[in-house]
């Protein structure tokens, strides 16, 4: 028999409440094979591997292993690391050092991409080495994927977030923007919808940047609502932008001689800053022709990490794919791919777990369809139904 | 046997997750009461009152009444009107239009100089009134209270937020600045330390309005903690000044020559904007002297309005001060003041309802006990030994 070979696993990119639910699950089953030896958990991803930063996962009690999955946040540690192929040429060097023949790699689709380029290399170079991406993003952006681990608890952490944000503006009218998460996906936007009750209506409008909209169009929006309503509640998405791709964060910055921060990768910066929904508060009281309380919240990192907004079904899902990449390796001829969650039925809700090549998901986005979406600046039933199992019932509110 | 009188109820403010607790709590003693007729409840507090715009509470089905208690926000509507002697005569007129004989009002420290001014009228004119303030506020700033409903909840979502967060910062290491409620009270910044643990120290800095700052100090303490720990927590009350009272948010906006916004009462909008969180940000990028990735979130109205955030406690404790109101109305020679939380015990928690004149709470501000303040940049155990009880035992989180 020959001896055993290590397995490294790592997580990459923006942490979400159920990532260390697939850590879990895939050392629930590697620890069982007899096949592989040590389980290496790899400090910040990629950029552990580079140093040799692991940790041995394979001696840890089942009750520790629980509470890691219960805990939120990447518990080996991220990185926003792009490796290109001297990077990965690195990654395996230190792969070829510990022996590693399985290699797990939990993240959204430019983790999927940084794992197709390791395993690419690796066969290029004759290194025999099974590579898996497990997916997470609470993007929700992943082709081929009904939905993906982490995106059902961010969803509902912005539905009850909406729910309670539109009574305080009933109680207290004005108009409301809230900016959500989503630089190219309006999933986690369209979340803000699951909670509205037909005749109360909050939010009233939700812009997604699957459409594009003109800080014109916007105005005239909100103006209409409010002129009806006396308040208006306004979803958006970090990443809307004009029908020539310019992010409105960029056009109102412009247009007001407002300053616009950078971040690593020279992109203008939309997480971590409150300066969309400044700008567009700012825009509105300018443009608006009349007095208006206006005021602009950004639910910033609190969407992937708040303590307590994990989803039942959103947790069982990530603990299953981080099982089934294991098992995946172990079990099947397959050496490589991406899980993937397919969904066989929507009551009762119902789904399986799939593999795909590497390069039908790597760096691809996938985009809310244009189908769910109302006029610009809604989304319909269909969404509604779409995303209703996954967040599960919200708590009932009461009026009198 | 003399005719029924009848009695108006009105919440103003900004809503909290439990103030519908209190409302539901007075409801359910004056309805058994043979004194009293009608119970009013005031659409949007004084704004509702001298327009007669009132909904009937006494009939009421307790599912109903229960449902509406469990409800965060304001279920009569809120009101920011500060109300003048003009303003109260016509809340008067109302009031003796509708054979009003008790007005019981739920709010903070403005609410209560509200419900003073009005009974003061009432008594300068000879029209018999009994008034009570019931205590509300995230800001838990009123003072002769141990603490104020709505707090508890507001701290709740906090401390989780931190626990969140500080996990987020560890994966994902950097500089995290979190702007929290609080103009001139930092009790809900504070509330960052609660989930906070021994040894991984996040949040590692929290400057509270009690303690003048300026951004040099600010800078030194951040470059610290960063250079130590190769990341930064920081927990900001949005009311921080300088020694000479400017706000921070208006002297870094002169110092980078960044906008500032007001709001209608003239003072710099802290609430409901970024500003300050960006402004902070830019400052840090600027004179940091190195590399280092900032990001700056502010918790904005989610703060008081989560879906999910009351607390055991906070909920019966919102329900028992306004019982205790329509009972100190109804059942002593009290004819006014303001109902208040007096703790008895730390361990087991216990506390008892008291009731003291209006003057002696109205429009003062109650500060965090500058000993619970650490060299003006942390809070010690003897916050946490107060806020504890309130806030309950937070989820357990784990590393590997």
């Amino acid at each position: 028999m020959s001896t055993p070979l290590n397995a490294v696993i790592a997580q990459s990119g923006g942490p979400t409440a159920v990532i260390n639910q697939s850590l879990v699950g895939a050392i629930e089953v590697l620890r069982e094979a007899p096949a592989v030896g040590r389980i290496l958990g790899a400090r910040h991803a990629v950029a552990g591997i580079v140093k040799d930063d692991y940790v041995e996962l394979q001696n840890l009690g089942q009750p520790h292993l629980e509470q890691v999955a219960d805990t939120p946040a990447a518990a080996l540690g991220s990185s926003r690391d792009r490796p290109d192929a001297a990077y990965c040429a690195r990654i395996l060097d230190s792969f070829a050092r510990h022996d590693v023949r399985y290699f797990f790699y939990i993240g959204g689709n430019d983790s999927s991409d940084t794992c197709r380029l390791v395993l690419e290399q690796a066969q290029a170079s004759g290194y025999e080495l099974e590579a898996f991406h497990i997916p997470k993003t609470i993007d929700n952006d992943l082709v081929l994927n009904d939905h993906t681990p982490g995106y059902a608890s961010a969803a509902n952490f912005v539905a009850r977030a909406f729910v309670g944000d539109n009574l305080d503006n009933e109680a207290l009218p004005g108009i409301k923007l809230n900016v959500l998460m989503g630089r190219h996906a309006g999933f986690l936007t369209a979340a803000a919808a699951l909670g509205r009750e037909r005749d109360e209506g909050g939010p009233h409008l939700l812009y997604l940047p699957e459409v594009a909209v003109d800080e014109d169009r916007f105005l005239t929006d909100v103006d209409r609502v409010f002129t009806r309503r006396g308040r208006c509640l306004v979803a958006i998405s970090e990443g809307i932008a004009g029908a020539d791709g310019t992010p409105m964060a960029v056009k109102l910055a412009q247009r007001m001689q407002l300053p616009v921060e950078q971040d690593a990768h020279g992109n203008v910066q939309l997480s971590g800053s409150g300066a969309l929904a400044d700008a567009l508060a700012r825009f509105l009281k300018r443009n608006l022709g009349r007095p208006a309380r206006v005021r602009a919240d950004t639910f910033g990192y609190l969407q992937r990490s708040y303590l307590g907004s994990a989803t039942p079904t959103d947790r069982f899902e990530a603990r299953e794919v981080g099982r089934h990449a294991a098992r995946t390796a172990l079990e099947t001829d397959r050496t490589d791919g991406s899980i993937t969650i397919e969904r066989i039925r929507d009551d009762p809700y119902g789904v399986r777990y799939g593999c795909v090549d590497l390069e039908a998901v790597a760096g691809k986005t996938r985009h809310v369809p244009l189908e769910w979406i109302e006029e610009g600046c809604d989304v319909n039933e269909a969404f509604i139904r779409y995303a209703r199992p996954l967040v599960g019932e919200l708590p009932r509110v009461a009026r009198l």
